[in-house]
């Protein structure tokens, strides 16, 4: 097993030589499967009844409550302070632990202070989703069965997150759910209440997006950026989507000046990098989009 | 900690107020998490050798297939029995609980009984995919490693519940492996023997689409509704794809009463909203469909 | 429960008739579970510090890399060893098992010997995701979060055993890290360093496809093949994308023989099927791409 | 498979036949395994630090002591909602279900209420065991390492349920710790302050015993009865050890009316049935209690 | 970290040079945590509703019965089939994978086939628990709390594999209960029915001792041999205790012709190596077996 | 749940005001499940194939032999690390967590360069018990089963460590497997090779007991001390038992000065509190021990 040995001398000089990129010194970073555990904590906290095997009932719904919210509390505290000694490192200040240990923890209160807010918000995320998809049963189906809900679910805690300027946690959040549901919102973007997209593979919401309210998406939708010049990292790179607009399937929309007005309907596959009025409906051409003819025997 | 307490009362009360849609009260709703669990049961019983990590030989391959299938059988007699429960008291039905179970089992039992033909027609899927991708070098790399494979797995068997009118169960079975392939297949979907799903990341196919034998999609192909008035819900809002159809990647075939014939080609990114008779070739016009010129010196 | 003990028979008797593709006899094949576990570990020998939830520092480092190193080694010398079995039965040959056990052993000595050189070329891709998107707030951010890092990590890696001729674990390897992040890229592909996929849900990437150095790929790319004949299996299918080229989302380029030169630019939504000189920039005609009219009232 | 198919009737016949001491109906019993869970809980909140895994500081410790807290509580409720449904039964009474759930939460309530001065007395038992073990370095080794301690800790928890006549659950616990370190406390002995068991393997201590403050125990030492006939139960019939008594390895004391003096010392293997005086000094005569002779050879 | 490969390097050679004790080459041993899985099923099925976290009802007794026992089999089947591979490598014979296989199946379902009766014994075991201890409240607290009730269901099961000649199983099974309860029974004692074990820590019963019906032991009993020559293994070493013997605490009796005629007691502490006849009635002498004195000042 | 609010607040009042014992400040403890899994990953390395459920086999021995030195390697230096901080902390060192890590992985460092050395005497244990248990069928069976030897692994090991003088780990490994043997080797007791216990429960051997080479203990031993002041604590307080001493089941041996010569054997409950001479013969007398007459009717 000389050989093995030989590989683990070769990694560890590996590990010396691009040290730049490599995180095994320092504090430690924030832990992903700790973030996504706490995730489901917060979800089971949303909708009790839903997420959890063990029977929830009137008579034990605060003992739960209860539990999670410490245990969710405990882990986001210990993230946090990973997070925010990151930060600090990284704008070259020395010496955070027991500042950063306060500040994670009046953050994470302050989350948790927030919470009933954030869910009452999400109520309206599901009502939208039950009357917007004739293919919903009930209420029920939707909470357990729609990733567009998670997906949002997610990104109103990631976002409250976002704003609050606690790095990483955010990020590991929405890749917590992208990596579930397919749809990668990212953290900073602003969406208001009634947000339902269906189906979700593929959507793709950028940082500086603003969305109205009652907006609803379909699967494969960008709302993306024409621009990736790094250097204008801090502009809005994303659209404006107003109240009540529906996007169809893989529409792709795209630039931080576009707006689409609110009422709008954008149809399936369109590319649009300019604005468009309120009560606009647009769509692909008819007619010359499509070649069709009788198939050639193979 | 006071500030916890009092986040636990803020959710408290926030569960009383927004009651409407939260579920801590009444029969517990099915668990997510125990369907997924027997799906995988389900999916070793229907490829045996192919799922577990221990061994499965000839000689405990019964002993193998017994536990799975009443361990199966028990989780989903239970979870069916939830959904029964939930859908009796939707329709302001009492006291269901005795004849939920005995209803529950006979299901589940059914389930069983046709499990052995579901997995026939399930070979039939498995020598399409071999057949259709020359990247497939073997059988065994299809069963391993393919995910629409997975999908048509799963919903084959939600299917049949969806058939028995089953609430719930079906819709947590297509989104569990929705979140694992990124294939959307609502339950309600008829499906005919020999279906092929390549790499299939961001396909949706709609509650009531027909699709016929032989039918091959790619990736991020949508069979999908034009209208989604909440009250049109019972009609036929999917099209209907005949047999040996293949549809490129990126397409979106929308309506219910569009119809592709038999035999049809739909070209990658094409969008269709009315029928085309079989034999069809349909493609994005080429030419004028791109742009090219020499990119500008940024 | 009688009914119960029938549907297992009903069951053996299926395995029995359905065999062929049935792989309950011969030696096992390779778990999925086991490969999936075996690159958690290697991604974080490639990245100490940024997957394990224990704290690693410069003084344990060498003891955690000694153990995930024979930790990984050990379950792929069995995998492999499986796998290697497997394709010597295909070829008709018998009795592998000790020649097959060297085989394994030697293959992943070869691979841990190589890895240091792998991490190197990943290096260059977390440099091209940082550099490449103005949302990324940190090297640190790139690897906890970016699900396209991930997928190139798994691809170098699964790349390595594919050009080894180890059977089925490539494939596997590229379907599990298809399975978190939506993009599937087949280990036959030859990738060129600093690449970069951006959100990356739904981009496929075929089997014979040669990318240059400095790609980058947004989310929904397509890279596939026109001709699917399976008699066609070894010829080049897939694209050709040179140095320094972006493709934006949805973009489909097809074909064995089409060539994307070096430093050309592919608008969204694009669907090409020949080749484009270097140095171009591609994309879909503005104007009448898309009609915009007000919406009429529902 | 059949033949297990006869063995699954044979099981079944057999829990008809054998109802009578077969609990497959009725309201379940409580469960081993989560009343072990619960053990754990608590005696983390007795020692915070000495039992979990993860750091706990003083910044994280109102966190911790909340999670558990609601968590113990959450599993205590349930468990004893079932042992007062079996109590009930018992009785003869119905329909106790709502009325049980009210009484097991004030049940757990009070228990909760009374733990810190539990914890009061359990912290002269650390003290008593420091000062009272020449072996004891330091008074974290007593929390670490002395099974005694763990039994003392858990039977003053399952005593303060014994007086408070939840039937099951104490005994359950004492059996929890018997098995973790063969040290058998009834729930129902009463124990005073600075209790000591060294080693303590193979101590018996009987429901009716009385134990006064400062008493010391040996491995081995058994406080039984001598009667054992049922239809006594309810009497005394385990003795009683007055304060600062000391009693040496396998020594046995048996019968209810037999008292121990305060100040005594019990030699090891002492066999005693009647009551001594206080300040008495028992033990095996030396001389004729062995015989040396030289060995014969083999 | 040379100085662990190093270390790795030198148990290697230990292995090599200490290999006449070492297992690391021929066939697999059977595994002690697998057979430790299977006993916990066994128990469930001796006792359904009172080992299971899950609730179990008479609606689902079938579906658990019938995954238990296929699961126990499965387990049963691969180590029997371990055990009897390294039986016959004792005994010079090659080749037996095959027919050990047939072998350990017919075994093992052997074993089912008799287990009912096995559980109609254990009944008449319950029973004399709950007759015989004045402290037991119900026979659902001896089953579920019992240590000695534990050890004679484990024993008799692992005695029905004694007596197939079945090897190491029997004693895996009986080191496992050794270990929870503290009550060492060799596989090999021939135990008759109502049989109690009270408290039951430091309890041997030796591999050739006979006991009859109703027999009661109480904790630190030893059942042993005066003769530990090896050369004279096949030989009854161990006594015989005749129908409606009472043991009491620490008790001693010793050698293969001593016989305890049937309905005497036996005190505690006793040492015993010669044949009592029927009910005798045998007991430390009382008055000079301790001194008492007033103790003397420290 | 305001009552369960009350009670965290009462337990954090009590951690304030009980400070003195309780370990929430400081560093932490080493950790007991830690410690507990790293000694079953040394057994593996002492017996491997006995212990682990995956196959081991002479090729990938050396793949196993270096994960399981690794990772035990790290788990103990972080123990050891945690133990030193205690240790120094007592000592009123400030600041060592630099130099403890540095001592502390010299220390395992050390402790794995012996580890060889120890294994070589553990053979010798198992030749031991193989020969003088006339029940012991073969040597496997010995290293499968039978606890006295998995105390005596366990005893060298953390006799080990005792003697580098690591605080709190060599008890806590100690009382580990005390738990689950019912053994107690105080890891300060010196032990020569060939030592055998059997059935073992109850066993307790002191701090400063030395015992030579190819002694045997039966169940129920103690070899303890006459003597208990605190103030005593270094002086050797348990006997010295010389080579080839055989003790049966339930002796007691107590004094630093008494002495067992070398061949004696002491008989079954023999208490002894002085030196005997090498071959003595030392048991209970017979004749007076027991009274034998008829049972009086009950």
């Amino acid at each position: 097993m000389e050989a093995l040995g030989r590989a683990v001398e070769g990694l560890l000089s590996s590990y010396e030589r691009d040290g730049g990129v490599n995180h095994s010194t320092g504090p430690n970073l924030p832990s992903r499967a700790a973030v996504a555990r706490a995730l489901e904590d917060l979800e089971t906290l949303v909708f009790p009844g839903f997420r959890e095997e063990d029977g929830i009932d009137d008579t034990n719904l605060g003992l739960v409550a209860g539990e999670l919210v410490h245990r969710a509390a405990r882990a986001l505290v210990r993230e946090a302070e990973r997070s925010l000694a990151y930060k600090y490192r990284l704008l070259g200040k020395d010496g955070c632990p027991a500042a950063c240990h306060l500040e994670a923890r009046d953050l994470v209160l302050g989350f948790f202070a927030e919470l009933p807010a954030i869910r009452a918000t999400l109520m309206t995320d599901v009502e939208a989703a039950f009357a917007g998809d004739p293919a919903a049963k009930s209420v029920a189906e939707v909470i357990l069965a729609y990733p567009g809900l998670e997906a949002i679910v997610v990104h109103r805690i990631a976002h409250w997150f976002w704003k609050a300027e606690l790095p990483l946690i955010p990020r590991i959040m929405s890749e917590t759910v992208h990596g579930k549901t397919g749809i990668d919102i990212h953290p900073g973007a602003c969406i208001g209440r009634r947000f339902f997209i269906d189906h979700g593979t593929g959507v793709v919401i950028g940082e500086t997006t603003l969305i109205g309210e009652g907006v609803k998406l379909y699967q494969g939708v960008t709302l993306g950026a024409l621009s990736v010049r790094k250097e204008e990292g801090a502009v809005k790179r994303h659209p404006t989507i107003e109240d009540s607009v529906t996007i169809y399937s893989g529409a792709t929309i795209l630039g931080g000046a576009t707006v689409v007005g609110a009422g709008s309907v954008i149809g399936g596959n369109v590319w649009l990098t300019h604005s468009v009025p309120p009560n606009s409906r647009v769509y692909l051409p008819e007619g010359d989009a499509v070649l069709v003819e009788p198939r050639r025997p193979a």
